[in-house]
């Protein structure tokens, strides 16, 4: 066995996390090989460290402490109890939880819809969202999924699986970002922009 | 303690992997901790796999197995031992072998000089360099480095401190790459490519 094949088991497993691509992959796992020996331990104790505290929240998706499950936003009084938003990643909770704009709870898919990465309605979040759509008496749905093919596809499906729900499905506005200007926006953005006039 | 605090350590030393901003770890350990279980076992047993059987080459950096240091490019009697190619990063040596167009020893840097990084000679691998162009009697030093700020100023430094040694230290040509069209290619390029005509 050369070292090569030594470094191969760490390369694939560098590979499946998201938007690390082969070539990354490589590089980080040489990396760690030779150049950082003492990543290694930091990786493997943070890594372990996790694996023991931190659990998905048995509603919304996002890490919670595994004595703190359903998580701290899930369980908050403090917030609109009807109004649902899903979003792709748990990561984008805490962007709009800056943004003031929401004071919902949350729903994470933990993905999108898209074949090329051989995801699919059943990677997805979608029965554990219908559930709760009918035990928590949701009256409407915000999609806040980003404006690219997939979030779109992935908007389409999830209309589709809540139909017959006695529920409003609504989308984050298109139109043009804060501080922008007209004349850098994109074609897309710009007819979306002209459509939303208000 | 939330769990956002819980996983701080993880994207602390997911953010210490080459190319990974704070962004992307913190993408990661979200995908680890709630999306991927499984991904952390496969990441803590590849990596402790590497830790037990891999290590740097005593000479010239690559990974190798911890039973056979020096690695096989290094002990392989079929290269030319005089003649010794500089690189930045151990990945570098596969790229270059693949293009068959070296068949010397190599040494890896391990970076390049890099003040944005905090990266400084002391972190490369240059006195080894030195003490191998003395020890091993080596004639010619080929800088492989990329043709960046950061490659250029390496490069200017290991020119400095080669010096005094009775060896010749070149670099690897400027011009246009294989393929590429004149209309393509630019400026900086196209200069180096004129200077350098053959």
């Amino acid at each position: 066995m050369a070292a090569v094949e030594a470094l191969q088991r760490l390369v694939t497993a560098l590979g499946k996390l998201p938007g690390v691509g082969r070539r990354s992959a490589e590089r980080m796992a040489m990396r760690l090989a030779v150049g950082r020996r003492d990543l290694i331990d930091e990786l493997l104790a943070s890594l372990a460290f996790v694996q023991k505290s931190v659990t998905g929240c048995a509603k919304c998706g996002s890490p919670t402490l595994v004595d703190e499950n359903p998580c701290r936003l899930c369980t908050s009084p403090g917030r609109e109890d009807g109004l649902l938003c899903v979003v792709e990643e748990p990561a984008d909770i805490a962007t709009i939880e800056r943004s003031g704009g929401f004071r919902g709870r949350y729903h994470a898919l933990m993905g999108t819809l898209s074949p090329p990465k051989g995801q699919g309605p059943a990677d997805l979040r979608v029965q554990s969202l219908v559930a709760r759509v009918r035990e928590e008496g949701i009256s409407e749905v915000v999609l806040a999924l980003n404006t690219d093919v997939e979030g779109d596809a992935t908007a389409a499906f999830l209309e589709e699986a809540l139909r017959g729900e006695p529920v409003k499905v609504s989308r984050l506005a298109f139109g043009l970002p804060a501080g922008s200007g007209i004349r850098y926006s994109d074609p897309v953005t710009l007819e979306r922009a002209f459509k939303g006039r208000m």
